[in-house]
């Protein structure tokens, strides 16, 4: 070693880089804060037979493939087969070469985030909206206005009205972000009346919409509601959604759409090529084969585990004043407790108690729903879903919120 | 549909995003272009088996990792084995969690460069580099600078003097981005005393050094030389290295090493979770088992690709006037043709001829190279190699340049 002084970067650090927190998730023992599907479900060894079929029979093709940097818009077959989905399960008609693959939604809500966001832009999303998409929208210095919710999603009249208000007090939105089907935190389906008089507010107001579609695949109940995507192809849609939540997350691969030109200035944001080739085919081969099958399999699980759960809180927190949401898919119930009522400030007793829950502030661009917790229901077996809910009524009476 | 007009987004476009250009690639008969290994060495198999053999052994655990978003280092298992291959082949002491799996080692390149620049920061480089950095440099808007170099790679008394020049012009150079082994594009291994020359002054001027390490698992002639990191666990270099050459680029996972808060602020820039998990089982059970074995599989075969174009380039180009770099590893030799041959020029009608490579423009911050290309000797057979030289020289005599 020519030096063992350690080398001061204090002067050196770029304004935009941020010393984050440092990151250790832990779990509880009942964890409800968590945002993954059902590890029983993952399909490995299906994932593994379609891999080694693909490479059985086009063994050349997948080496020159994989020998090549990953195509900047992510696997060919995989779009191919995305664009046919797209068709089949969402009646969106959009080929292969507009659709980009990308990390997961995240990398995918990401780059179009960057691609329409300037530092100081209005963007509009729910009153209580997934915290991955409210950090990235910080990140990139976006002035983010929670519009008002019931629980069937976004009011459109409201939406409306806050546009108007920031608009009188010039700050003009810019672009509106949701999650229409099983939204995340709150569990709501926005209806297709209310879908259709969003776009409609949002053509008069030049206001386009990213709708993060990442939950559509996971539905145990009801109908899903046609896409924004699906009731116009203006270009006024950007898509984004996930094979993550219907998979695995671990495999991070999600996708886009949207109209040429912001595709590519999206993309010159990526920081290297398209996503990973090897999981590309795994997912291709599996879904090709079995999407159907799969979903078959795994959304009863799911209604079983969010049965569970519902149960759990119609038995020990019905008459307290607490309501509930009652999700027909995704992974997510929404609990309200009554005003008043902090359950934000003591999640950390909670959580050393046995029952892990993100407080409904993590969710609001104003910090609003400290009475409020998402509870996700994907990730625990039935019978611990039933008896953490049991568990975390008992430790909100000792902890005095009800 | 609710419209058929095209909804505009012409002032909706963010300031710093850019209107990328169509990157569709296409290859030449002869393929000196890419930046590729071989594809008939790809171990896709082996991959398969480790992939299956994980979930056999660890299924519970796999299916928990998968259902989880990856760790925002990647995977625990990679790091710890990455962790040990480099105290074994580069001895670096670095324990797994300071250690950051990426998508490449494009990923890691970007992230590091965006900790570290401001707009308008100057960067010293090789005077020719990887164009893949200097697209990234640009995309920060970092002012970047080549420092001379001979076939040994930088000259450590030339650096010196560029710093000194343009601190007196008024721009101080903040950091260093080189890749000491097998460079790309012109083959050299900087030599262990100029390393040690270059640390010097680095310390003596504050400027931290980017190690671009990717190449250093192929090598198949000589000696690695002691990484920068090896030499120097001050901090100051961030060292970057990557699975994606050794293995395949279709994988897309590489790493960096850098001081704590260094890291942070790297990962501040990532857009989503960790790496793709399901590769990473592949390559961590693969790389476990057979590292060696896959080395001296590996690297003959790209011996004897190198030999075969160095036999070509002795055969078609001695006597011409024109000289080429003898790699010792990695991807590239280096043709530098006499001055005034300007063979940047004539790229598109030798690739409609047969041959594919790239300018040496596109590898100098100054744009200086018209007379010089990268030749990749890693991704033909040996004999098309050997042939595609021969034809180049053809085409260059018809085009006038020898």
């Amino acid at each position: 070693m020519t030096t063992t002084q350690k080398f001061a970067y204090d002067d050196l650090y770029s304004e935009r880089s941020e010393a984050a927190p440092a990151r250790t998730v832990a779990h509880a023992k009942y964890d409800f804060a968590v945002a993954y599907p059902a590890p029983e479900t993952l399909p490995m060894y299906g994932m593994i037979d379609a891999l080694k079929a693909k490479v059985d029979s086009d063994g050349e093709q997948v080496a020159r493939e994989m020998a090549y940097y990953p195509h900047a818009l992510g696997s060919p077959e995989l779009r191919e087969y995305t664009s046919e989905k797209l068709k089949a399960d969402r009646d969106i008609d959009v080929d292969a070469d507009g659709i980009v693959l990308t990390a997961g939604s995240g990398e995918a809500n990401g780059l179009l985030i960057q691609a329409i966001t300037n530092p100081g832009d209005v963007v509009l999303t729910e009153q209580f909206v997934y915290g991955g998409t409210l950090s990235q929208l910080g990140k990139f210095k976006a002035d983010v206005v929670g519009s008002p919710v019931d629980e069937q999603g976004l009011i459109p009249g409201a939406l409306e009205d806050t546009i108007k208000r920031l608009t009188a007090d010039g700050r003009r939105p810019k672009w509106l972000y949701t999650i229409p089907e099983s939204q995340n935190p709150m569990g709501s389906t926005l209806p297709e009346a209310r879908r259709r008089e969003i776009l409609e507010i949002c053509h008069r107001y030049s206001m386009p919409i990213l709708e993060d579609d990442c939950y559509v695949d996971l539905r145990f109940e009801g109908e899903a509601q046609p896409a924004f995507r699906t009731l116009d192809d203006s270009g006024i849609v950007m898509y984004v959604a996930s094979f993550s939540k219907l998979i695995a997350p671990g495999l991070r691969m999600g996708y886009f759409v949207a109209p040429p030109e912001l595709m590519e200035r999206a993309l010159s944001f990526k920081l290297g090529s398209g996503p990973n080739q090897f999981a590309a085919y795994a997912i291709t081969g599996f879904l090709k084969e079995g999407l159907q099958r799969h979903r078959d399999t795994f959304n009863p699980v799911l209604k079983q585990k969010s049965d569970a759960m519902q149960k759990g809180l119609s038995e020990h927190f019905g008459g307290s004043g607490a309501t509930w949401s009652k999700p027909q898919g995704g992974c997510y119930a929404w609990l309200t407790m009554p005003e008043g009522a902090d359950i934000s400030a003591i999640r950390d007793e909670v959580f050393d108690g046995g029952v892990g829950y993100l407080a409904g502030t993590n969710f609001a661009p104003n910090g609003d729903g400290q009475n409020m917790a998402r509870l996700c229901f994907a990730f625990e077996t039935p019978e611990k879903n039933f008896d953490g809910i049991a568990l975390l009524a008992q430790l909100f009476r000792k902890h005095g919120v009800m």
